[in-house]
């Protein structure tokens, strides 16, 4: 490549990598509001979380036609390759981070402001775990760190066991209270929302790895999605 | 190109079909008999349908290894590069479809075989439908056919109407019949990830139409996911 190139090029990895850090804060943002909505009942900020995630969406498109623009044009090799493919990738999984994020604050309408189901209170500490792990996943992307990314991966157990601990407290209850059967469901979905955010926090993880080490990250350090 | 080089790009635009093709199949042969191990309670199928997920995962890494070195080396134009990219993406959504079986599988050890929840004897067909949708969408790929995908995407309608019938079926039988809210609670799972699979497969028909086209599919023609 040419001075010239070079400099085009690492302007556009500069420019991939913004998209993604501001595609991955919209995320974030969405999740930890659509379970703040969730918690205050809160039927304005549930329709903004879904009205929001068309602008994640187009990052999608826009990170998408970069990463395929430096992979044609400018055929980059090993490192910078694998963090190109990685980018479209990522954005990829973030765009269905914000599906989940949506599909919660559609479901906060089925939720009646007088619930008493305890979940309710638990969600919010949960959505922190999985926000954070989509937080610092993304630090570890732009950081190139796969040290980091490991990390994240592990916490994707504790997410695991929050959801399986809030599946059961939610079968409880609706044993004991029929007539909440209706929303317990639509809890037991958001519960089931966030635990998909983890393995998908973990799924980036593992890109992470790959793009900064060129190997697939070990099994033994791999989270299996929950049933 | 040269004539050489143009011979080595289409010769890997076909191995770059065969292997979405095989992949499709798998997916669509997964959902098939895990809702078949569902039906009769096969719990040796229901394993079979687990382990046999890894092929999938092992061909969406090989599809995405071809498609990366078709960009960087061919540097392929207009109508073949969105078709690269059209099949990088639509082997991540067939990975996904591949988890929703594999979930659906692995669900099958905590239905009892005594059990009487009558959704089970409507699974098979909402399964058959989005299975279906996933066979044409991906015939409609390998043939460019941006009509035939418009009209796979029109048909995730009956796959939601199955899917709210099947969830307000589930709650009504869960209150009538606490004892069994275990069970129902996994049958619901169940439904919404064949609801999810019709999803999948509609996004796929997004991408066969924008591969084809060069644009959007409009939104009046999109499915918007079923809460």
């Amino acid at each position: 490549m040419t001075d010239h190139t070079l400099k085009a090029f690492d302007d556009e990895i500069v420019e991939l990598r913004g998209l993604i850090s501001e595609m991955g804060g919209r995320a974030e943002s969405a999740i930890d509001r659509a379970v703040e909505a969730l918690s205050r009942r809160d039927l304005d900020l549930a329709r903004t979380v879904v009205a929001e995630d068309k602008r994640i969406d187009e990052l999608e498109i826009a990170i998408e036609r970069l990463a395929v623009q430096i992979m044609t044009l400018r055929a980059p090799m090993a490192d910078d390759l694998r963090e190109t493919v990685a980018a479209l990738k990522i954005a990829g999984v973030i765009e269905r981070i914000g599906d989940y994020a949506k599909n919660i604050a559609k479901r906060v309408p089925q939720i009646s402001r007088s619930s008493k189901i305890e979940a309710l209170s638990v969600l919010p500490a949960m959505a922190e775990l999985a926000s954070d792990m989509l937080r610092d996943v993304l630090n570890a992307f732009a950081a190139r760190d796969w040290q980091a990314a490991v990390e994240v991966s592990n916490r994707d157990r504790a997410v695991d066991d929050f959801y399986n601990s809030i599946f059961r407290t939610l079968l409880t209850f609706m044993m004991e209270n029929p007539a909440t059967i209706g929303e317990a469901a639509h809890l037991l979905f958001i519960a089931k929302n966030l635990e998909r955010i983890g393995d998908h926090a973990t799924n980036v993880a593992e890109m992470v790895y790959f793009a900064a080490r060129g190997e697939y990250m070990p099994d033994r350090e791999r989270g299996e999605p929950a049933v």
